[in-house]
């Protein structure tokens, strides 16, 4: 169990938009050497696994596509300024763009220009990754202001075979059971959808790194779609394990968190989320299950069919900045980043912590009062954790989980769980190990898996000021 | 698949409701020569099937009673004026009014004279099946006129033995599961609650006439009750190829839908009425089932609970004008007839298309852009063809129906079925054929049903501006 | 069937409330003479059993405590005034006080004063049953008023091994089958939270015991909890005859029912209930299920998880008055204890009647006309009656109960009873004797129980102006 009293969420926060800060600039897209250099200095802070996938590799209905790298990309007016510079903001330049170099009329450029006239101070963010073709992204203000005159075009990129690169963190827990984390690394200059998953997932790994976790934990920073889809392709024997799973993105924005189920709807992950969501004090929507999103998409495919739903802020299109250059650093706020962060780590607690115990004692209730576990003065009410503990051994039947508990109760789950705690500890409840725990399937459980790399002192402080190990 | 692009409302509307008007003066009744005038006038249109059943045929635990025919009834004064004239308004007469001439005082008459206090201008509309008796029904105003003189009461009735008729038409589709619809023809003079669904039906028969069908379909032309007892107890053994069914009553008038589920209460047909009432832009409700109405009480017995549901506008007694001379031709408008007609094809395409499909590329989404069925600039969003497309994909498991899946996306069902037509024709998606789909059925399809006998005229004008043949 | 058309409930009400009052000024507590003496006077309206368990026996986790006597208590002031006197009201000696005789100073005195500051003229209601202590409740401003001097301070109590007793009343209907109907009967001067239901109890009791019944029924006057677990203890052999069960507390206060349901939650006790409230006229809830509460507690702990709901009016706790001195006679209301034993009664004539039937003619509906059960003139509406007989038919599968027709219908149970009756004595639909009738499980019925040792006047009086025996 993480224990979060000491959660320092202003200087986390900090550190959180930090990190998001150093990986913006970077030039991403699916392949090249834009995600090679994120997933680095992601393996700056979590022993990150590096895969490269070759151009051409089939994955399910798919093909590994060729990889692009970019060097520069600009459009020169007759006097030789730049008028668009991909120096200046990597959004300019189409994601895939086929290399180009020439000099052409506005009527010949016009088709390659793409802009936003409902927003016209923003450059949007556009990609044409299957279909080969260049373009460059611009504002509208500037679109208008471009005059019928030749200019010099040129999209210094490189577009051959070579490799699709994602990174894996794999966390040993007691059981082989485990929860998928999973976000996309594949956008340039965009904060929210992108960056803010990046960071929050990061953080979460590094900070699981350090507990005694009952389920193993995998993360993942991959390309969207492809990237999933390879994975998913390469891994198809061990998605077994997988009991749970989390899409992270666009978390970082001012927005009230939106949570989409699985496609399955009534996974234990929905609860969980659902349950933390409604507790956590501020605004919270559960959405439908809808086939549209991010890569839920694929791990929701319906041979599939995965536990993955996808936590959010505010919803992909559903806010004017989304795929624009809006989505910028001031977008993402320091002190949504790292309350993002506390509400995943207390979903992860939830699922952690979520297992269903048998009532010792099931004919009547047992003596609280004789146990010191009740109020000494009768005829006053009760308070909330002697409610919590009546709820538990009453609904400890087996059948019922503690979320389940919490959630029929509409006590916190943190209050359950402390309940069953007290109550285990005085021999009046047992853990019931009949169902999916990680402890049945692990019966020579190999003890608490080996710990990452960090330093001494990156230790200490992780310990210190965010969390405590139980 | 019926295409209603260019469907004609006005035109048909028009049309509709001149047969209404057509049918209108007629003396109907459960039994006589009333139902045959009908019937024949029906049978203009569509190849009707006329079956005439004995008086005395036991039916369930009801009989065939005997044969009521009218020619004149009124109520004279001592002046020879007629003050009630069957010849004015055959509504005059309580249906199967026994033969009476006599003179008698107003104390006399007054027990066989029904009026409407509460809506003093118009005549009820009685009847008397089970219990011989006679009566006039006329406006309270009238009634409250009348003196206290000897008046010469007539009623130039025959009730004897003959017969009970009713008209069906079965058309032979691509399976011998069937549709039924249902509407009674048995009231005289009322136009909402009666012509209104022989209208509709008439013409959604010969519409369906021309069509190739995945179902078969019955419709059926009959007096109220003991006319669908008739019935049912003739075709018991038949009874098992009804897949769906619904009764047509009550459709003319300017009110909202109004669609009365079926006792199963989650019948497909239940489901197709409650999506195309969601979707088709008016004011609608979906009511549950309830023993009382119309012939769905027969169909709906618990011997048989059948699927069947009944579609109207006004529900039948929450309108003044039910059951009373009000119920006449200004009460029923062409523009609600034909978007009636127009409702009920909308559910039949449903029925018709609804079927399961088993995505080929279960496995992540198939790569739409390489068929050119994605948008091809990435970052922007999908348009609703797309999206349809991915709920398509993502739920056809063979458990979801296409029903299903528009209910569950919210997306009309021509949507959804559009997106599968075309992911089949891109070989991503197949038929299921494991449920209750016709051609699971009929291996040996003997092909389109044989057309009804309408003149090359008439055929050329239905399929040019009412409907296609896909 | 329980008639309950000339129940004089003004007259009752006072019977009620009196019953109330006689039993008001007792001391009770969870053994002792107190309640000796309350059973004694409920023995002298129907035939209790008294039931005396002695201290030390082991009940499950429990063990029956001491027996608490109580003669005198109070605090004097060095003039000899009593300035709490258990004379004025027994609320002044928290419950199982141990015996002190001593004069100490206020300071010493403060720990074992009790008071409510938020309602200052109220003494409340404490006990310490199972942590030996002795203590002194009195008003708020009682308590601000002590000076700082001596007091003189008696409890004059024994608590020594001794006995718990209880009462219980079988009444043997035509099944094993039973009704529990519980109440505790421990709290001394607590007019709602004790004696409303006693009260309420104790005339159902009578009233049932002059009746042909379907189920036995068991009355429990037992102290709260511990006389619960004691009770289940003692009769775990028997408890599978209990088929439903009410708990009955607090129903004699101004406010509107609140039923909270078993854990089962969907059990037939928890449909009765919530028909009857739905219907009778009045505000009511109806209230999940949560393990706090009165002993439905124990009744619904997982190992026997029995149907056993708890009918209150004011919930337990929400009520300023509860558990202190203003809940005294006048917080109950003599038409509130008529209304709510109405409720109960009509409660019990749900679960009496509540059965399934067969419809013998499921194909069609039956010719009702003929039987003289149907409307004679054709075209007006049907009443209520008819629209009964049309649900009892038409869900009369085997699969619907009279309850389940009543809820699906929206008709009031006793109206669908009554059209049962009249379709059965038509022969028109069978008793369903396969489910869990009490006619099925007795095949050799030995008829009516014996009748209790009521007085022939008693009995006169109850069946002439309560109930008649149909």
């Amino acid at each position: 169990m993480m224990l979060l009293d000491s959660f320092n969420s202003l200087e986390l926060g900090h550190e959180l938009h930090e990190f998001a800060a150093r990986l913006y600039p970077i030039a991403r897209s699916i392949t090249g050497n834009g995600i090679r250099e994120t997933l680095a200095l992601i393996g700056q802070r979590i022993p990150l696994q590096i895969v490269e996938v070759p151009t051409g590799t089939t994955v399910f209905d798919w093909t590994v596509p060729k990889e692009w790298n970019i060097h520069d990309a600009y459009i020169k007016d007759p006097l030789g300024n730049r008028v668009v510079d991909f120096q200046r903001c990597n959004l300019h330049v189409m994601s895939y763009s086929t290399p180009v170099h020439a000099t052409m009329s506005l009527a010949e450029l016009r088709p390659h220009l793409l802009s936003l006239p409902e927003n016209p101070d923003w450059i949007p963010y556009r990609t044409s990754y299957y279909k080969e073709n260049w373009g460059f992204c611009l504002s509208h203000k500037q679109m208008l202001r471009m005059e019928d005159v030749e200019y010099e075009v040129c999209v210094d990129s490189t577009l051959k075979d070579g490799h699709l690169t994602y990174g894996e963190y794999y966390i040993r827990g007691r059981s082989t059971d485990e929860v998928l984390i999973s976000c996309h690394a594949c956008h340039p200059s965009l904060a929210n959808d992108n960056l803010s998953g990046i960071a929050v997932a990061t953080f979460l790994a590094r900070l699981l790194s350090t507990q005694d976790l009952r389920y193993s934990y995998r993360f993942l920073f991959i390309p969207g779609t492809i990237g999933a889809i390879t994975w998913l392709a390469q891994n198809r024997e061990n998605l077994r394990h997988i009991r749970h799973g989390l899409v992270l993105t666009g978390i970082g924005d001012a927005g009230g968190f939106n949570y989409k189920k699985s496609r399955q709807g009534d996974a234990e992950i929905d609860g969980a989320v659902a349950h933390v969501l409604g507790h956590y004090g501020g605004a919270a929507e559960v959405l439908q299950f809808s086939p549209y999103g991010y890569d839920e998409r694929q791990y929701c495919s319906p041979g599939f069919n995965l536990p993955v739903g996808c936590l959010m802020r505010s919803v992909w299109g559903k806010f004017p900045e989304y795929h624009t250059s809006a989505d910028n650093l001031d977008f993402i706020k320091p002190e949504k980043l790292s309350e993002s962060l506390l509400v995943c780590i207390t979903i992860l607690n939830v699922l952690e912590n979520n297992q269903r115990y048998i009532n010792l004692y099931p004919y009547c209730e047992p003596h609280l009062g004789k146990r010191n576990l009740y109020r000494s003065t009768g005829g006053e009410a009760i308070g909330p954790e002697i409610n919590a503990r009546l709820w538990v051994l009453n609904l400890s039947d087996g059948d019922h989980s503690l979320l389940n508990i919490a959630e029929r109760s509409g006590i916190p789950f943190v209050l359950i769980r402390d309940a069953a705690n007290i109550l285990s500890e005085a021999g009046l409840l047992s853990v019931c190990y009949g169902d999916a725990g990680a402890e049945r399937r692990l019966p020579y459980s190999p003890g608490p898996a080996p710990k990452p790399p960090l330093s001494a002192e990156q230790l200490a402080a992780e310990t210190s000021h965010h969390t405590k190990v139980r």
